[in-house]
């Protein structure tokens, strides 16, 4: 089964688009967890084990483990996601972008060590620098398009040949550079407009939308935006909102009560 | 001391503009050291032992120790070199691209956990993409702005109000991007026009220019596009031309000498 495959089956079986994010902060854990060497894992696992039941995917992201030298806890935590969660997709947030042998050694990275079904990646290097993640043909990769960040408006408003730069990657990824039909986009939420721009342009490539909750995007005006004719085509990403909506004991009751919620208002929305 | 002046310092004292890149590829190693469970740690230390004093900077590659798990002994080759090497500064190839809190824990990897004096990064996410990476004062940073890759056309040829996008994103790293002085540019050694017109928009702003060897960028063409007025601005980055010059017990020696050979082709062409 391909993740684009595993992704329009969990979109149905699930009824979500809601897709977790685990950018875990120790500093932001509950205190009885905050002294055990796999805080980092155990807190994901109870988050992910709790919340599996409203997501349509789960998105670690790999700063995060990263910066706690913790890359056991995430080969640990996405095996335990495969294991127990099968039948929800695992998209790894990289955002690595590299040439050549390099390139080949960050899918391998991705695809091989942490076992992820799906990656993001960055446009810039250009197609030869995704063909390495195409590579696993039974794989996803969602190419940034066009960021939730202010910063983002830097390259990606651009103007180039009477479109901005982020119509462009827009049209290549879901063109030219999609031969497999294994590619996607991240489109931030904090700009309605240019999600529905983008949702003309790419027909009914599944977008990746992070920045609700913390960040401020509107979840009714992201999902009339990005949704596709068959209210799908989104993984709408909520991390810190879900992740500490709780601080004691209970933190992951309160998460899955937080990823239920946001599911629903998805929901609400998507059949309007 | 900032990582620029300690570039500069390098420059000068080890009278060098040669950049070697530590990309491991254990398929490659010399059979002698296969077995070892620090063969990756092992063969970049002699390497870097072996070249040092030809040396103007050392640029692991974070992928090659990511797919390999060793993540480890990237940790420990970084101290060694920190602290056999302290003259010669270390640059981390990560290509990283992340917002706020994210890019944060990137930049606490790559300074923080693996002690790096500098960095390189994708312009993709805009300048508050780098800005986490500035708050370290004293470590450089440089951004992607022309790539060696043939799909390096794909993005940054693109024409944004009468100039290519890889010389906006030139202007802006020189320009109101580096208010610290930490920054400098990726620049591929296969285009030397593009190499000479990135040069003539940044002043001395350091270019980390891979490409040559391997790829088939050429020497002569390079240094006469990327020098600055003092014959020095450039680390011309050479990674599989000495890793693997030599496959025996006499790696080091051949990496050694190919590093000498290729400082020496550098020099000759800096003073013309």
């Amino acid at each position: 089964m391909t993740f684009i495959d595993k992704l329009r089956s969990r979109w149905q079986s699930a009824d979500s688009l809601l897709c977790v994010g685990l950018d875990p902060d120790p500093t932001r854990f509950p205190a009885h967890l905050r002294g055990r060497d796999d805080a980092i894992f155990a807190f994901c696992a109870a988050i992910a084990d709790a919340t599996a039941a409203y997501a349509c995917a789960f998105k670690p992201q790999v700063a995060y483990f990263a910066s706690a030298r913790a890359e056991d806890q995430l080969e640990s935590l996405i095996a335990h996601l495969q294991r127990s969660h099968p039948q929800v997709p695992v998209v790894l947030d990289a955002k690595r972008g590299d040439i050549g042998a390099t390139a080949g050694h960050y899918a391998r990275e991705a695809f091989e060590r942490y076992g992820a079904d799906a990656v993001t990646l960055s446009p810039f290097m250009g197609r030869d620098s995704i063909e390495p993640f195409m590579a696993y043909a039974d794989r996803g990769i969602f190419v940034l398009c066009r960021t939730s960040n202010p910063g983002g408006d830097d390259l990606q408003m651009l103007e180039v040949d009477g479109e901005r730069l982020y119509e462009r990657v827009a049209r290549l990824v879901a063109g030219n550079w999609n031969a497999g039909g294994q590619l996607g986009l991240v489109v931030g939420a904090t700009y309605p407009a240019e999600l529905a721009r983008v949702r003309a342009l790419v027909g009914e490539l599944p977008l990746l939308v992070p920045g609700i909750g913390a960040q401020g995007g509107d979840v009714q005006a992201s999902v009339h935006a990005g949704r596709t004719a068959d209210g799908t085509g989104m993984l709408i990403n909520s991390s810190r909102a879900i992740l500490y909506a709780g601080s004691g004991e209970n933190f992951a009751e309160a998460a899955a009560s937080a990823a239920r919620h946001t599911r629903d208002e998805i929901n609400r929305h998507r059949r309007r």
